[in-house]
């Protein structure tokens, strides 16, 4: 990794496309590779055809190249027609949430992608897992510990993989930034803040039910800061302090609208993070070292990212990103399973974040610090 | 995020220079008006001729309209008469600190600007109070709640004024910020990130002893941060928690290089902050409202300051600051003092931040919230 030049690479990343340097990374988390000619895309069931799925995940699809869309799942067989018919997925290989355990019997799927409300990923994921099928599971992966623990159990036990849908740990710029942190291109890291807001709609909308989302803009969009700091420094928070509030009773009768949270790293590192369902276009973090920082302004939406390093006394700046995450991720977890790697982010990185995301509420509601490891 | 347009807040990203509107500001701090014709400008004793008088203060006391140097009082001699020429200052008003009481007899000097070390501004202060003159300290106005206590109850009973040298709220660009939230431009504010960092030189400096500094990062430049949520908000804290920490148990034995400390509002607002010692080129905050926010980048140095408002889809940018925030501040005072009226930033105003400050290190050492009101 020595040959890794900073200068190089955000020349590199001057070009704008996904002109990711492709050779000499010894590092967990990559893009995934172009396949071999011949190689067969797995089939893909996606679960779930929200705004996610019909704005994001499917059009991703077209593009994958290690990846294809054969089969839909959802509760209204005609909205299931309609997609299948415009992404060219077999009309038969539509099912919904009573026979969706048939899909044990069609071999043309080999990878289930959950895009349900939060507190339905550990059952369809279960399922899936138990129908033979590989599992990719959007985040949050669970509404509790409990719930995150046993999909991975029965996914190990079931001999499936389980991933959970971080698609930033397969996203250049991302992994640009976990990698000068991990080879001290910054010096000693010294802090991260990271915020993530967007102001929430419909208020009739899942998300702000606790019964199916498992907690307001922490769940939702904190997560990502919770991410970044985690995957900045390369370490497992040792305690973490946090405090809640809404502005307004009645949309957030049920869950958080801002919610703030202090992490604190066996190194020392500090980590202050910020979630808000109250404010627009707030998207970024910044990791400050000894030796200069970086920051990602927007840090954690879809496209368009762009990724500053201050270092020598003078700041560069990226091109917004182009590439598909979506495609990436995608590609990234049948890359894993066609040639038998671990993948980046396991169920088991979910498990991770879950107990995480537990004690901050926990903390937020007793006023306590509250000790992780 | 469904109504996330990312393409119309990337392209705002890089529209350049805005002049910011100049008038039409009613707003308790202001910057200093032009005086009257034959108005006399008030006569500024320095004190103390280290980086900040040598590299700031006395080059703005030749730009100042309402204010002049007149004395300077320093420990060592030839370094007192080598500025007092190049700046004009008359030899014969030349103190130390032992013939400093003797400044009541000179009718000349109106204002003493006290420009030492943390633990020197009790002491100076009243003893210049008790001469018989007004007093602009630098900030943090003291080491102790006590001290800061006594320096206001000493100036009142000499009925004489006392202000501290926050700057920030004679800059344009930052007044602009509070009006901004005052007025509810932003909609309803939710969040204030705000973070302040430098690489801290001569492991000597007084900076880094305990005795002099009363504190380390969070005194010295943490302060900035607790005043920006402060004057964003227009609320005082109600409780704040608090963690430090410092990579280097050598040169940071006496006093803490970085601390992070996350204030709580009565409207319910909080705010993340972050001063560090190890950091370089760090100088941000954030404010986020219902319907938009507003950044500084740099926030808190002398000049080139830069402020950036998301609203109505589009970023706004203004040009950097080339004010000279020194004379400002300076005149501000003069001409509160020449027109009987209230000061933005009295010794009061100091006060309740040394309150925060202590309860600041307090939660830091105990691991617990400490309330404020």
């Amino acid at each position: 990794m020595s040959h890794y030049s900073r200068r190089d690479f955000l020349k590199q990343l001057g070009v704008g496309a996904a002109a990711w340097p492709a050779a000499g990374h010894a590092f967990a988390a990559r893009p995934p590779q172009e396949p071999d000619p011949g190689t067969k895309p797995l089939g893909y069931a996606v679960v779930g055809i929200g705004s996610l799925a019909k704005g994001e995940i499917l059009p991703a699809l077209r593009t994958t190249k290690r990846s294809r869309l054969v089969a839909l799942v959802s509760g209204d067989p005609a909205k299931a027609r309609h997609y299948a018919r415009l992404y060219g997925s077999p009309e038969k290989n539509i099912y919904n949430y009573e026979n969706y355990d048939q899909m044990a019997s069609n071999p043309e799927i080999d990878v289930v992608y959950i895009v349900l409300p939060n507190s339905m990923h550990a059952e369809y994921t279960i399922r899936a897992a138990k129908a033979g099928k590989h599992v990719l599971c959007e985040k949050p992966m669970a509404t509790t510990v409990k719930d995150a623990e046993e999909m991975v159990a029965v996914c190990r036990q079931a001999r499936k993989r389980l991933m959970v849908a971080y698609r930033l740990h397969y996203e250049p710029y991302n992994l640009a930034a976990m990698k000068m942190c991990r080879e001290e291109e910054l010096g000693q890291i010294k802090m991260i803040d990271a915020e993530f807001g967007f102001v929430i709609g419909d208020p009739a909308q899942w998300r702000l039910k606790h019964a199916m989302a498992g907690g307001g803009s922490l769940m939702d969009i904190g997560i990502y800061c919770l991410q970044a700091a985690r995957y900045l420094t390369g370490e497992e928070p040792a305690s973490v302090y946090a405090e809640q509030w809404s502005s307004d009773p009645v949309k957030f009768k049920e869950v958080e609208e801002n919610f703030s949270f202090m992490l604190r790293f066996p190194s020392g590192v500090i980590a202050n993070c910020y979630s808000s369902y109250g404010i627009n276009y707030v998207d970024h973090y910044r990791v400050g070292g000894s030796e200069g920082w970086l920051e990602m302004e927007p840090a954690y939406v879809y496209s368009d990212l762009v990724q500053r390093v201050y270092k020598d006394g003078k700041i560069t700046a990226t091109t917004p990103s182009t590439w598909d995450q979506f495609a990436a991720e995608m590609d990234a977890f049948s890359e894993a399973i066609q040639q038998d790697r671990d993948v980046a982010t396991p169920g088991e990185e979910g498990v991770r974040d879950m107990r995480i995301l537990m004690a901050c509420y926990e903390s937020a509601r007793t006023g306590k610090v509250i000790r992780l490891i």
